[in-house]
């Protein structure tokens, strides 16, 4: 893998589609570690983009996703999943030869089957999801730093071209992340259980906790210190994604939601039995993964993820 | 109720048993806003009560809660709430006339039945829980603030003393605490769904990604900024305070459990026959709690709890 080079970009024109949260955090990365010479920044929706545009996000805005691919080098599609195969069809014929084309959905392999019968054969396409985010949705929740110290997932196709993914490699190295490759089955299994029933478990309590008669809305808002609030912090993530998410990723998601649910019925049942002992091995060893996930980096060691007191 | 006075200490002699993050917190959230002239910190374990003599905490350390509680005016329980029922047997005799005897467990039905009959009727018991605190343990994991802003639950019996019940009022208020009086049981009706619940789904699917065969232990770590992470925090918590939660909140926790698992099933359907409009109508709604949340100052309102990126 070649380490990025500062003075020369690594992509000549970039192309990102979709000025959302990720897109505009794509924007403002590539353009801070000069891993871009000219970033367009695409948005079917006006106000998304004028937005973006007030911002200064990029070098270019355009509506229009055929025109702003043309000359692409490095076209990334910031939407959401189940709206890829309809922007690969608009895009795909204008792609020019060499050009990579890439994405940053949650989902692989939904995206990896919809977009490799529609993409040309002179270009390059190489599926990829950084592992990073915030609830936050739009251009203005995007920032340059999001994907520093984060891992980002690539699931090329068989037979890729090598040049392509280092190249792409190079790209989201240059953003700060590490890349990693993994075919998009074994991808969409790992995410299933990382992120993908994490946010369903986290929707689920937050709707249980609103619909309930014997507890108000209002003690349930105030009460939230202890340990609720966590949960609505990724249940405001954006809901066409999440549920694009989850119509992709069927078969993984009821996988891991079986064996969370099964171990969930044992739990209930240590509950029901009063034993103690089981309850108490569970909770001493789930410390360890906390331990070894900020050992990795991956969250703060402040207590209370650095919440102000 | 009476706003605090803090030319007066509310309370001349305070002891607190048990030199945890809460316990440790009381006193000195107490100390800084002058709420107690003395303090006394209590533990049985030499080296917590050495940590807590090096950091300084409380006035006098004290290893025998026989002798520690004496001269008391408050006494606070700050132990498992399995262990209440012994601390209370054993200190009991000791209390003095018009002496207040208050706790900080997470739950209050059964701290209540099991003090009710042991406390001697010239003292006033009255439990109370703080609802606030953090993933860590032990004296070093206490800090002053900890309180503030937050809501502090008390549930006394019925024919509580009025003076002793705004005596400790005014003592969380000092603290930096708004007070909320209502009954034990619908205390831990609210609690299991706001804390008990979110804490057992958090350790059940900590456990449940321990125990993968087909992700392993390393990819779960490395890919856990995908929402896996936030769940870790809750799951670092104190396996014996919370085994005892359970323990002791059984069937309100049954019972929000099971609602909890109903939904998630319904979830499950809606996943399995791709109904994208029942996940998104869900994932639209939880949004809005999020908001009153941050509106209610029980959350930050900056993206990621305001993690460093």
């Amino acid at each position: 893998m070649n380490q990025p080079d500062t003075s020369t970009p690594i992509i000549d024109k970039l192309t990102i589609v979709g000025a959302g949260l990720i897109g505009s955090s794509v924007a403002l990365a590539a353009r801070q570690h000069a891993a871009a010479r000219h970033i367009t920044l695409v948005d079917k929706d006006v106000s998304t983009l004028d937005e973006a545009k007030s911002l200064s996000i990029a070098d270019d805005y355009v509506s229009d996703a055929v025109k702003a691919v043309r000359d692409a080098d490095l076209v990334i599609l910031a939407v959401p999943v189940g709206a890829m195969s309809s922007v690969g069809e608009v895009i795909a014929p204008e792609l020019k030869k060499g050009a990579i084309i890439s994405d940053v959905g949650s989902v692989k392999n939904s995206v990896l089957q919809a977009l490799l019968p529609i993409i040309p054969a002179h270009a390059h396409l190489i599926p990829g999801h950084p592992v990073a985010g915030t609830e936050k949705s739009g251009p203005s929740a995007g920032f340059a730093t999001l994907f520093d110290g984060r891992w980002c997932i690539l699931t090329p196709p068989e037979g890729v071209d090598v040049q392509a993914l280092d190249k792409l490699t190079a790209f989201w190295q240059a953003l700060g992340s590490t890349v990693e490759i993994m075919t998009a089955p074994h991808h969409d299994l790992v995410l299933a259980i990382t992120s993908h029933v994490p946010h369903l478990i986290a929707y689920n309590i937050v709707g249980t906790a609103n619909d309930l008669e014997t507890v108000t809305r209002s003690e349930v808002i105030k009460y939230s210190a202890g340990g609720f609030r966590d949960f609505t912090r990724i249940a405001a993530s954006d809901p066409t994604m999440w549920r694009d998410v989850f119509l992709n990723n069927k078969d993984a998601v009821l996988e891991m939601l079986g064996r969370f649910s099964e171990d969930l019925t044992a739990l209930q049942r240590a509950i029901r039995w009063e034993d103690g002992d089981a309850l108490f091995d569970l909770f001493s060893r789930t410390r360890e993964i906390r331990r070894s996930i900020i050992d990795a980096g991956q969250d703060e060691s402040a207590p209370d993820f650095g919440r102000k007191h």
